[in-house]
């Protein structure tokens, strides 16, 4: 291998989620390329923003197009090859070795794991989300103080096979809650208004920080036992986020508390606090992270964010994600993006004088799946 | 148009001040190009910093002078050709299409709308700072219980005329408060409290966080009624702000709150927290953003900032501003940065196969007028 | 001088600590290119990281060695010079003009000043840490009530000689606490608290919010006397600190509170927060900064980071520091990086006319020397 094979270089995609198995019309499409609730301003379109042009600039050909298609010649001819055909393509296409797959948001409407694996010809296997955990426990009813025992029995069960588990944290109560293991008499309070709760809204949807916390340190205990990392959504996401409060560096009595358990965590997305994660990762031996998400949707502004990732972090923390969420473009420009970002800061940095071709393979290696194989119990050739 | 052309292209400043009238000496120029409210520390000078050497590189062809001409000699040149002549040349130069003017700073030293649009040649028109309103309304003498009244009575007439409000909450009591509607009684409170303290100390200066959110609900009201934006004061400002407060993030609960009224609120300066007001305007279909003021004050490191306000959001949501305040250079370099931040950056994207002509010329009119003008209610022509 | 020979400006460090001055053996040397407090993750090595990659690729030939010598065949010569030669040629290759020490981290383990002063061949001046002090006040045995009587005492003593003072407030309390000044009681209050707390553990550590607030105000008035400034950890570090408490902006009622007091404040490292501290720097005449430590640890990204800390601040208000400890190479590195960093900036400045040769000139003088020259008391030549 070498940075100028570097397009060669098979990809361990350490989250996404599923595809959706069926044709999308203009409208749904459109919805997809936005992580608003609601429609897009008047007079405007989610087309024009950085993903609309990346699709239509680099997804379109994939499709047999021009390059720049315009939307709807775009959505055409999606719908002529069909969803089956579409998805295939654009994840056969991604160069990918490995697919682990967040299994937690709108399963109902996604491939599942074997589907993905299917679609992609590699190998896919499940990350189990905390939270959709506790909501199926809650959900089928168990009482205030049955609570933690029938979480850590569901969570067991769920994390069979899984290769990982992940924290929505972010989302629910913040990073900035305590994450000091709660009492079993606080986990019984807590989720004894929860489940009232719920009864009174009939709705399921864990947000209260002590329950948060002690998901965490069933996971921890989980993850020692499996030998697999746990998962964080940090900075980026919808509206449901406040993003000051998604700042990674909230978590660093977290970190220090479980330094020694020989549980990896790690950061997915974290822009804007990528800086913070790459210093965090460097603080700590558990802690990896990743700039997914964010280099699809930045359009031609890739390069930058990845340059800001390889300042401080080492090399060997650093991992792949696309956090591919429904389109098969997602995929595709993620791995696409993340060659192109790392190819192009690497070859400055060979062009400064500053790298030798082989210190590159390295750091690509690393990156690209060797961090990610080192810390995930995948199996042999995947 | 086209991107050679961009340099032509009219721009709408959605939010800048008035220039002063009058001529200035010395000291007073130097002054302005201070945000701190202190002289410069010992033995250095207000003009050994970016804006300084913009205003020397840059503005000193427009006074018939040699690019980096010493400051003693610009300011004499200055007041040589005397402040009218001087506002006149700058302003006619920054390719206006039209001004919207904060008429609620420092007024008394200020060319008022009228003024300003004479000097630019191009229309103008008036944003209303709540806070100024609501003190105006304080210092003419009013009850606790009569504040609420008294002021949206006062707010009806000062925006009778104006296309925006603006709040500077960011200065006040930080973006970091409670912004959920207070009751009318603890407005009333707290209102009282406010009057008491005018009383006793002969400052009139809004700071309640009760108050500040009222003055908020007002202004959705008022907004919705005239169809016109709020703006924000965000991020960079002069020593009276603690920078971290005011992320925009910080107003996410606001922003929830607010997505189904139909009234627009645009994030002014955002610096350095511009990736932040990216991503809220991506997530939020009534959230704009610009980056004014740091791309005048950052001299020749303009075109990394505005790189990082192209990176995630829709081009739909951005727009342009000066924030030029009393200095008629501050009009023209904002003008003249905003315009080769946007052109560096997209040529970049061209060079690199990533963006059409056609295309760049769509977000350079997105970008530069079209947002500004379908988002606020300017005449036709304006 | 000009751009053209700016590796022959000398540089004053305004802020760096001892070297090791015993020979450091392979595991020795590793641990000391991380901030973790713990051992690399299994699997992997601290070399693999940008400091590693800087000190193989621009370390290696000063030790007569090729460009990216492995790390082995590093130590192995590192050995054969000798602690003493190695420390001597890294120091005297920086092209310094006279260092400033903090002696308060680990100072059994390090040179002292003199000791520095000798290897460097250049004048050092000692920096006292006040948290330091206040940990020798306490452990020779003090009553709660004589606490601030004797820490202003040992503040005095320790201090004649310096040429500042440190606080490492942000590790030991964070920057968001109430820094107005404790009453005389409160300290009281506060130091007995502690010293039962050392009674009872054993260990000595001051992070009492009131403590910390006490010895600033103490600092401040020894600052006054001597004409010195205080330093100030700010942003990235070791595991101790919490990064978004680290923010030099939690600061700014501390900085509203001493603008008048004529005590310099610096700002270290600043990192990932060197836009927020640009920003205060020119705010407040008394507000100083550096982008020290980052500049050698980030690698070939360093001049991204000057770039932008040079986008806001006044060229009087940044200075330089190497932040360098233990690691003869951290010296070399901080000062080769910077003057390649502001270089690389400047020349690209000139290159779109944004700047003449000799304004470049000017900015170096400032930020190289300039500027630490006129806030510390140095010596003539010094």
């Amino acid at each position: 291998m070498s940075i100028e094979s570097l397009l060669d270089v098979p990809l361990v995609d350490h989250h996404c989620h599923g595809v959706v198995p069926k044709d999308l019309q203009w409208g749904e499409f459109e919805d997809l390329i936005s992580e608003a609730f609601a429609a897009p301003a008047k007079g405007t379109s989610h087309w024009d923003k950085p993903t609309g042009l990346s699709i239509r600039r680099w997804c379109a050909p994939l499709l047999d197009l021009e390059p720049f298609t315009p939307p709807e010649a775009y959505i055409e001819r999606r719908l002529a090859l069909g969803a089956e055909e579409v998805n295939r393509r654009f994840l056969r296409a991604s160069g990918l070795e490995a697919l682990l797959i967040d299994t937690g948001n709108a399963p109902e409407r996604l491939a599942d794991v074997a589907a993905m694996a299917k679609l992609a010809e590699v190998p896919a296997h499940e990350v189990v989300r905390l939270e959709s955990v506790a909501e199926a426990v809650a959900s089928k009813g168990v009482s205030g103080a049955g609570f933690a025992d029938a979480f850590a029995e569901a969570l067991q069960a769920a994390s069979e096979r899984a290769v990982g588990l992940k924290s929505i944290l972010a989302y629910r109560a913040t990073l900035a809650i305590d994450t000091t293991a709660p009492s079993k008499g606080a986990v019984a309070d807590a989720a004894g208004r929860w489940l009232r709760e719920i009864e009174k809204t009939g709705e399921c949807r864990i947000t209260d920080p002590v329950l948060e916390a002690h998901l965490l340190w069933c996971a921890l205990e989980r993850a020692r036992e499996k030998g697999f990392p746990i998962q964080f959504h940090i900075g980026i996401g919808d509206p449901d986020i406040t993003l000051h409060a998604c700042d990674p560096s909230h978590l660093t009595a977290f970190f220090i508390a479980t330094e020694g358990l020989g549980v990896d965590l790690t950061l997915l997305h974290c822009y804007p606090f990528h800086r913070q994660a790459g210093l965090l990762s460097e603080n700590f031996p558990h802690v990896y992270f990743d700039v997914g998400f964010i280099l699809n949707w930045v359009g031609p502004s890739y390069a930058r964010i990845m340059g800001e990732a390889l300042e401080l972090a080492p090399f060997t923390k650093q991992l792949y994600s696309s956090d591919a969420f429904a389109l098969a473009e997602l995929y595709y420009l993620g791995a696409m993006r993340f060659r192109t970002a790392l190819k192009k800061n690497l070859d400055a940095w060979i062009g400064e004088e500053e790298l030798t071709a082989s210190d590159a393979d390295r750091i690509i290696e690393f990156i690209s799946r060797g961090n990610v194989k080192r810390i995930y119990p995948l199996p042999e050739g995947a």
